[in-house]
This record gives C-alpha cells, structure tokens and sequence, in this order.
C-alpha cells in the first residue's frame, strides 16, 4: 500500500503526452496546442477604422467637400485632397490620403457639405496596421488550452487548422457476474450496472467521445480477452470491478497475461483503497474499485490529471482549492479521506451519505474534501482542502 | 439606453423554459431534469455483503462448518443452519438465514472449518434492503443538472432514459461585407471572420452541438432572408454585427420585417453598448456587437444565464464570485466596465489589452471583472466582483 502522493507522483511519472495532430479548428474545442503559433498577418491588416463617422485630413477647417464614402470591407482606395472627406463604416479601410476620422455625432451634413462641430486630435478612430498583433508575433503557446476565444482568435488570424495534441482513446471494462444493464429485468442477486456510463460520462465532460465499452463477467478467459480488445485499440484503459482479493476477481490476473506491468496496487486513502495502477509500454490502466462512490473518486482524484497530461495541458494536477470547514470530520483511519461535499460561498458542509456503493451523494455534491492521513479530527471553521467538481 | 441590471431582468422575462422530452440516458449529459425522479425499487434490491468473507448466523462459536459459498451475482439463496457458514464476495446477496458477514482477514481455514478469530458485531458488513434508496423516494429533484454523477447514479436505478428539458436550437447570423473565410485569401479591406466560430465553440461548451450557422453581407434583402430562415428552426438567434447606426446596418429592420419585437436596444456598458434583445412569439433574438471582444462579452453575460433557463437549470444567472484587486482600474465613462483578467488564489490581474476588436487577451484571461458604472476608480487590495470563465 502506498501513499496518495505516492500514487500521483507514480501515475505522473508514466504518463505521456499524445502524439501531434493537425485538426480543422472546428474541431479541437478543448484540445491543447501541441506548437506555438505565430500569427502569419498584421491584425489589422489595414488601417481600420474603429468608429462610423468621416475620414479626412487633419486641418482647422471647420467645413469638408464630401467625395466619397469607404464600406467596410470595400477593397480599392479612395483619393482624397485636402480638404476632402469620405463617409467611412466601422471596420472600414481608411483612405490612404486620410489622418484622421470623425465620429458623426460631431458633425452636421449639408448635401457635399461636412459641417465639423468638433475635431478630434489627428489620429484619432484608426486602427493601425498591425496594432494587434504583428505579422510573426508569437500569439499562443504550446501547451494552451483551445477554450472559443482561443479558437475564435487563431480564425481571425486565418487559421484554418492547428496543430494539437491528440486526445487519447479511451476504453472501458466492466467486470462482474451481478451487473445487468438498466431496462432489463433485476433477478435476485442483481443490480444495474452504472460505471460504465458514469465513466463514459466524466470522459464526455473532458470532451473525450467515442469511448470503446466491453462488459465481462467473473471469468478469466473473457476477461485477458476483453483486456487485450482494449488495450488493443486504446492509449488508456479503465477497469471497474474485479481488482479486490476475492475468489473471482480476475482483473489482476487477466492484466499480468497481457504484459500490463504492475506499478501500484492499494492507495492509503477512504473510499478507493483497492486502485490499481499500471502500463504496458507507453499504455497506462487504472483498475477502479467497483464501488460507483469509490471508482467516481479515483477518477477525479487520479484519471482527472491523467487525462489533463496526455492531452498536454500544462498545469494538469487537480487544483486544490481551500475552504471553512462547518461540520466536524473524524479521521480515525489512519487514512486520506475524500469526502463528498458542497461548497459555497466559500463555505464547506459535508453531504450526510458517503457511502461508496452508490451516487446518491456523489449527485448533488460540488466538491471533494480532502482530510490529511494523520489529522484525526477537524472542526467547523478549520480550514480544509477540496478538489472543485461544478461546471459553469 | 438602459442599465446592465434591467437588460437582464429583461431578457430573464421574456426567456422560457424549452420543452419536455424523454432521452436515452447516455444522450442527456449537461441536461436538465425536467420532472422529479423517484426510484422504481430498493437500493440494494436484496441484502448485499459489503464485503469479502463468510456469511453466517452469529454466535460464541469458534468455530463454523462451511456449507457452500456465494458468488456475486447468484441469484439463489443458500440455506444456512445454525453453525453454518459460506464463503461471500463483495455486493453478493447474504442467504436468508444470515445475520452477520464476517470479513476474511478475521478468519483461518482448515478445509471445511472456518475458525473465527474476531468475530464482529451481529449485523455487520451487511448492507439491509433500502439502506441507501427505497422504492418510491424522491431522489433527483426537477432542476437537477445531469452530471456523470447524476447520470450514473439514474443508471444504477434501472433507469433508461429520463425526462428533461430539451435544449434550444440555435441559429447564428454573421453579417458583414469585409469579413472572408479562414483559408481564403484576404483581399484588401477584408478580415477573417470569426464570431461565428466563437460562439459555436461557446454553445458547444455549454453543451449545445448541431448549431445553424448563416453568413450575409451588407444587404437587407439577404439579411431578411437569412433572419427568417433561423428563426423558423431556432428558438435562440444569435445576429453578429449590423446592429449599429452605420447606413449599411441592416440587422434592426430585418428583424423588424420578420416581426421580431425590439425588447432594448444599448445597454450602459463598455464593451458590448449596441446589444439588441428581441422576441418573435417563444424565440428570443440577441444582436450582438459585431467586434469579437464586444460578442463574446455579451455572451458571457447575457446569452450564458439566458441558455441556461432556456435549459431548467434553476440558479440560471451568473454566480459573481468576489476577488482581491491587483492593479487601478479608472472608469470615467459613467458605465458598468467588463474587463478581461486572470483570477488566481483570489487574486484579480488585470489583461494589459481590453481592445474589443481581437480575442487576444479573451484568450488567455479566465474572469470577466465587473465594474459598476458609478465607481470612478478602484484600487489595489479592494474587492471586486467577477465572473469565472475557465474550466476544470
């Protein structure tokens, strides 16, 4: 049995990036920049005009001849002397002859007559070339997260696609003669299977689809079948059930006949003490307790970074966030726990089930609290540790 | 003009709930409950060992006579007598005439005798019928937001598809003669276009994929043509650009012509001032401002709550967390200020660049700070308002 740090460091130090891939912007929402991007055009790209008004040339003149006027996207320039002003857009490209442009609530049209009731400073409403950013500025690193606005800003750039890190394939195996799938009939001695698509779910909410399923039960033959399927066509494996010391789990067994190296079994922690870690080759497995509570603990607290590291986000460990404790916490484990909890307003209230066998709490809590191994007791307006699991 | 809180009031008035609709329950992940869920049966259906060990009828014995084991999954019960024992796995149904389930570490075998060494409290490493749900409880409330939590724990309770409130379908109008396509070559007076791309990825984010996406130039006869169009499949149109006073801007009297009722036009803040919010019937309209920054603003604070009710979810409006200042920040407009900034340990760093015509800062920032219109200037080490927008 080994230590929860322990653990992370050891998953930390087996896993890998993915491999690089070009993909059509939109399609990596919530993937990673696998190279930096520099942008390959000034933004703007021409002197911009940022307001709706007049473009002309600086003067005191308190009145222009009107030839003209520039639409946004209008391409041909549009001559102006001295004295001249144009009708300009927002967004338009500003005539090259001209310094400055006026917003129209300061001035007063008289058919070709521009009344100018107030003058800027010259310069004033263009946007220069480049003042964005400039053609072969670095504009995004390695490593960033793909969120809209970094989507949306490399299409302003003209990116059609970008090179990301390949999300990893991800397979599932579900273990257990007494699982029967949701719609058929209950016999005694069953109940429904829901790890499956709770993994399948927390995958989804990583933005990781298209998860591969094989379902096995208490056999040993099935089960090295079904663990070679998977590791077959997948980067990372997930196991539920099987990996406890009875008589029937096979899961140990099934992972060994297939070259899958042991690199830990049994964290020091309450619920999810039987995870099992290991690899076979740049391949890593997680063998999750069958427990829903237990195995749903595992993969926020060890699948969640993993996960955040193969697809080459930097900052990839669970950011733990602090809160005042409201209820008292007995530790008399010896162990780390992880308590399901909700957390508001900065304020942390233990949800009443911890119960692992189902979701009940795991349901409606937002977060998960974490008690040191050697602290025996906390009390309200301690302040405790917490992995954040709401959406926005 | 109106206020940032009476643009919202608004739009909270006149936006619905979306319909009720029975989904598989691997397709309603980000969904919201549309009825209560009250469970079809007990959890555990049957009484389950907690543990690996062996059944037996509790006594002073040191010694038991093994009469059999049960596995898992086995439906049938297994007579017990006085003195008994069988070998039991974790989550297999305890036989009837068993009171306690003794774990295996507690134990020695020789053969058919199992010698106790510790033996436990009468009833323990049982878990009774109905511990955690029993048949008819409520147990997953209208409002609930469907998590992997949530969606497994439904599935453990036989469930196959759930009701809930159908998502809105979403239509997206990009307007504008000087935006080109990424990938094509920009002519002189063009820029790439990428709203539309923006707030695809910002539906998807939110859970909402399929999105219909029209794109018209400067020209009001396609504009109206293209409005109808998304409205007759959508329940939420997203206009970008053409809002303005500019003569080219042909949004307002599209929508007009399509009998779209203007509910406000401009809101006192900066960016995102010429937002326009409209209804025809159940839809709603927001005409967003046309430079991306501005958009995206707007989405964050507007159209974010606004899919949320459309979705059920009961606490709809943007939570507005609270943050330590790090840098001066001066409002002499007399308008509610949003600024891009980095929250980190509940400390606020303003972006260097506010500019609303790039997503440059959009990109790497993760709050949206939120200045009332009538503070002046705010100061290192003050508290100040903002929305989260990053990700787990």
């Amino acid at each position: 049995m080994i230590v929860v740090a322990d653990a992370l460091k050891f998953i930390d130090e087996h896993t890998g990036l993915g491999p690089k891939i070009k993909k059509s912007l939109a399609d990596v929402y919530g993937h990673v920049l696998a190279e930096n991007v520099f942008t390959p055009m000034n933004m703007p790209p021409f002197r911009q005009s940022s307001m709706d008004g007049y473009a002309l040339r600086w003067s005191d003149n308190k009145t222009y001849k009107m030839v003209g006027e520039v639409q946004a996207g209008a391409a041909k320039n549009t001559a102006l002397q001295h004295g001249d002003a144009v009708r300009i857009f927002t967004g338009a490209r500003v005539p090259d002859e001209a310094d400055t442009v006026i917003i129209q609530e300061h001035t007063s049209r008289d058919e070709d007559v521009l009344n100018i009731d107030k003058m800027p400073v010259m310069g004033s409403n263009i946007r220069p070339v480049g003042e964005q950013v400039q053609l072969g500025d670095l504009v995004l690193e390695e490593g960033k997260f793909l969120n809209e606005a970094a989507i949306g800003f490399l299409a302003g750039l003209g990116f059609e696609e970008i090179p990301v890190y390949e999300p990893p394939k991800v397979g599932i195996l579900v273990t257990g003669n007494e699982l029967q799938q949701p719609g058929k009939p209950l016999e005694e001695g069953q109940i429904y299977e829901s790890n499956a698509i709770t993994l399948q779910m927390a995958l989804k909410r990583t933005g990781i689809n298209g998860v591969t399923i094989e379902r096995v039960g208490d056999d040993l033959k099935e089960t090295i079948k079904a663990v070679e399927k998977l590791l077959k066509n997948s980067d990372l494996v997930l196991i539920s059930g099987g990996i406890s010391v009875g008589d029937y789990d096979y899961v140990q067994e099934a992972l060994q006949k297939n070259g899958v190296q042991e690199v830990f079994y049994k964290v020091n922690q309450k619920p999810g003490k039987p995870l099992w870690f290991g690899t076979q080759g740049k391949k890593i497995v997680f063998a999750l307790p069958g427990n829903p509570g237990s195995s749903l603990t595992c993969f926020y607290v060890y699948v969640w970074p993993a996960l955040r590291k193969l697809r080459g986000v930097k900052s990839y460990q669970n950011k733990e966030k602090t809160a005042t404790l409201q209820t008292t916490i007995k530790n008399p484990f010896g162990k780390v726990l992880f308590l399901k909890a909700t957390v508001s307003k900065n304020e942390a209230k233990l949800m009443g089930v911890q119960a692992s066998s189902m979701l009940k709490s795991f349901a409606t809590c937002n977060a998960l609290l974490i008690v040191p191994a050697e602290i025996e007791e906390m009390n309200p307006g301690e302040e405790i540790k917490y992995i954040a699991l709401d959406q926005l």
